[in-house]
């Protein structure tokens, strides 16, 4: 049984393995015990904020399986719409084609749909071609370039 | 003279003018006197969030002639990044061409440097083949699929 629930400040070590185990984030995160002081940081900062929700999908262990963070956006454009945002998306490798990650997005959705959210997006690397044909078959529209600038 | 500030009350009436004043937003926007009271609360909400900036470029008579919304998003990945992310950029129509967008744009990016973020994205409409250009000469690289999904 999968639960999918708000992340404990004691799930956080697991999240950091899960962003860490994928082929472009290895090069991009810190595993070390204790943990980058960074990472504890960027959870208090995340926790202490009612407009963003890192969540994590549990199995009957309480070990975290999948992960992912939804912030709630609100904005003017469309008459004041609230738009839901999804980052850092992982599911562990052995639950990888399980149906883990629909499920854990469809929850995300129903958690944008509460806080009145009409929109969800995300931004998918086009080196990932998987995960774009994974959300389109969820019902999101590549409509838009995703463009960065780092700083 | 053009000066660049946090958007006041007293703005939200132009601003949402500015938001109409586009192919894409005039069938989204809904402009009215007093204003669409969805407009306020959504001023609201942005107005109460320290990691919410919605920004105008006003000129030497304080008329709004721009306006983005800038958003400082903590996060885990990549060693607890913050990100900044830009929607609802406008430029008046009498001031297009001006290089007065590159310059908000410019501006947006020491404002988020300032808050500690090491990258900046937004999304832009395929539909919007000309902003893409200008997103791309000011350093933006189109790297991800921006996907959305209706709720």
């Amino acid at each position: 049984m999968i639960l999918f629930r708000k992340a404990r400040h004691s799930d956080l070590p697991a999240v950091v393995k899960l962003l860490a185990d994928d082929p472009l984030g290895q090069s991009r995160e810190s595993i070390s015990h204790p943990l980058d002081p960074r990472y504890e940081e960027a959870f208090a900062a995340i926790d202490g904020d009612d407009n963003q929700l890192l969540a994590v999908a549990v199995d009957a262990a309480d070990q975290v399986v999948g992960c992912l963070q939804l912030s709630f956006i609100p904005g003017l454009s469309r008459t004041g719409m609230w738009q839901g945002q999804i980052e850092s998306v992982r599911i562990a490798a052995g639950e990888r084609g399980s149906g883990l990650g629909s499920q854990l997005i469809e929850w995300a959705v129903e958690m944008a749909r509460e806080r009145g959210c009409e929109l969800l997006q995300l931004t998918s690397d086009k080196a990932r071609p998987d995960a774009i044909r994974f959300y389109e078959k969820l019902g999101f529209i590549a409509s838009h370039e995703g463009l960065k600038r780092n700083l």
